[in-house]
């Protein structure tokens, strides 16, 4: 069958299911985002595995006579959508809430890193890993990816409270400093491989290239904007604003990769947060809500679980629950520790330190790094995988137990009622 | 360079061009789509080439190491986007209207079909064809896609017009006379390289699989959409409506290609008239639109310039203005004659066969079925392919030309400003 029709059959069941296992999910009073990752979860090869079924795979694409598979597309459909998430999250950013909470956010994504790192590293040596690799895991396990996090606290109304400000600040740094350490670890790999001065050399390259694109983001980023919004009063025609606002956030999730070599969400994320200040910020963000909950949303949630094969966890139980013990009780503790010694309260840090649990496309992309690099063996690589998995269904769950939930009932005709997830007026 | 970085900067890059385009067009009072039209021109094989450039290129993928290419991907993006386009225009149709419309739609595309065929068929057999490549070509020629017709309407305020509910009911009923000429062009062709029934067997499957979609479409559709937006109550989420919607349009856009071999647009088409007649309708008006206008239109106008190379028409000028002046005439004084004989007046049916002048995806997916079936050469291919570029050019400036603009201003603050177009305060 053509890739575009299979497209068309897969990306309406995959939202059918994913919608339906959500609200489902939300009549419950669990998070939508949920339910949109076990969609992924039965859609993919721990379950279903459909790109097995006739109707979703292509033996010719796989035999290498195509351009591209369905599974492929899917997967560059899934990274566009990440990184318009991302860019939502920034939009629905509090700026002068976020201004507040730089300190807390800087010294919770430094215990989110360091605990990690240690705890991820010496379990890996207690369960006879090499130092190399075991120091490789350990890299693994600092990356924080938010956008689940924030996807759920925007549809629990908590985005702009001041724990939701400091998690998204913290989970920018995060990037800077996740990054920081993994590329010390792999330049150290390459100087214990073939020692010289070549390694360091690329620590110095990866910092140089980090404060660039920062100095650009922050320097640039607002003038852009506003440059953007400026000429785009002098086109006529329908949603010029959201257009631009979008054209700038993948603009900026590219140099945040291309050039900064940091994560793509982190750029679109910027982006978000210098539009989140300008006039048209209202109208854009109702825009790429609406492009985001019907199409983008469901296809990134539910590609986590697509890629995932859980079942490569078996016969590897032990070192599975101990490497997502320390991920998971690494961020809890190592952000909730930063943030609670720069003022936040004893619950305000818990929540923080939940809301970074989530690890997503950065641990992914380094975990094949890694592997490629034959610095992890295939194993050790499974569990990782598996891991991204594991921690976005926790973070979403333990959000949703520890944070207080407002009850909000839209009233049905009003335009917030289409925006608000309805809680269900019998529970 | 990573595919889904690629695909940042090249999404970022043509819906800035084709919105700076389409805005300036607007500016001077010219339809948005043209612009968009234009963008992909610009950027397409006939001047800049993109895929040339090494940020756009992908050496692996075309040496086939790589299991997608960018230009691969587009194609899949733009191939959804015009599906959803296809889906807006249904929703925007006034659905009385075209049931009044019915009967001259009928007469239009009865008209629209034959003197193309005809017409097409004696140029190619005057120019030296052979009587089979002429056939074929005069079949090609019979296909409309209105998907820019629609858009231009859309943005002129017209969709809903009597002349607008007709071009829209000729273009269904046209993709189903096109389609069985199509496929009894093709019977004759395979009865003549291999005599025997099977050839009218296939035709007589063709016809089958037709009327088995029409009536799953009229008969079950409307029951289907209602049932889906049923079980969508029950659901809690935002924007449930807009992604049942899509999911709707997706799966009937996938049932008109697969089960009833049509173009998936009409299948789309078909969803957003039934979900017309709902009360769900206003809402997921509002969000398809800043779905199309923000990503997926400008995807869709502007790869119909990149996939042709208006360059190949060099030294078959001839054959060329002589197809173009039958493909253009032909629907304008078919549908128009038709459309006319059933009662509408002279001006109206000159608009409605300029409307319906646009070939599209169907005109290339048929030539492209003839040229590796052998029946046209490959020069003839070419001839053919430009030809889609030159009719959507020249539909959206003629309609723009012919059609009495509405002028309207929307109040700057007013909700329907961000959905019409502008006209500048002082032209």
């Amino acid at each position: 069958m053509d890739i575009s029709l299979q497209i068309l059959l897969f990306v309406a069941v995959l939202i059918l299911l994913a919608k339906t296992l959500g609200g489902l999910g939300a009549r419950t009073g669990l998070p939508v985002v949920l339910g949109e990752l076990l969609a992924g979860v039965i859609l993919g090869p721990t379950l279903l595995n459909v790109w097995r079924f006739s109707w979703f795979s292509s033996p010719a694409a796989v035999a290498g006579r195509l351009p591209l598979s369905l599974a492929a597309v899917v997967k560059v459909f899934a990274q566009l959508g990440v990184v318009v998430l991302m860019f939502l999250a920034g939009l629905d950013t509090d700026v002068e809430m976020m201004r507040k909470a730089v300190g807390p956010a800087f010294w919770a994504a430094c215990g989110g890193v360091i605990l990690p790192f240690v705890g991820g590293a010496s379990v890996a040596r207690a369960v006879g890993l090499g130092w190399r690799e075991a120091v490789f895991v350990g890299a693994i396990l600092t990356a924080t990816s938010v956008s689940i996090t924030a996807q759920t606290l925007m549809t629990m109304n908590q985005l702009r409270s001041k724990v939701g400000s400091t998690i998204l600040g913290a989970a920018v740094i995060d990037d800077v400093l996740g990054l920081t350490v993994l590329s010390v670890v792999i330049a150290a790999e390459w100087r214990a491989a073939a020692p010289g001065p070549s390694g360091w050399t690329g620590v110095g390259a990866t910092v140089v290239r980090m404060v660039l694109f920062l100095l650009f983001a922050f320097l640039l980023g607002p003038r852009l904007v506003r440059l953007g919004f400026k000429l785009a009063r002098h086109l006529y025609g329908p949603h010029i604003a959201v257009t631009v606002s979008l054209a700038l956030a993948f603009i900026f999730a590219f140099l945040a990769e291309y050039l900064g070599g940091m994560a793509a969400i982190t750029g679109s994320y910027l982006a978000g947060l210098f539009i989140a200040s300008t006039p048209a910020h209202g109208q854009v963000i109702q825009d790429v809500r609406s492009l985001t909950n019907s199409f983008f949303g469901p296809l990134f949630f539910a590609s986590v679980g697509l890629e995932v094969n859980a079942r490569e966890v078996a016969g590897r139980w032990g070192l599975f629950v101990l490497l997502l013990a320390v991920a998971v009780l690494g961020k809890v503790f190592g952000c909730g520790l930063g943030a609670w010694l720069k003022g936040l309260r004893g619950r305000e840090s818990l929540l923080l330190g939940v809301g970074m649990i989530p690890r997503g496309e950065v641990e992914l992309i380094t975990a094949s790094i890694g592997w490629s690099a034959g610095l992890i063996s295939s194993p050790v690589y499974s569990v990782v995988v598996v891991l991204v998995l594991a921690t976005t269904l926790i973070a979403p769950i333990s959000l949703h137990v520890f944070f207080p939930r407002e009850p909000f009932i839209a009233p049905a005709d009003s335009p917030v009622a289409a925006e608000l997830p309805k809680r269900p007026v019998d529970p």
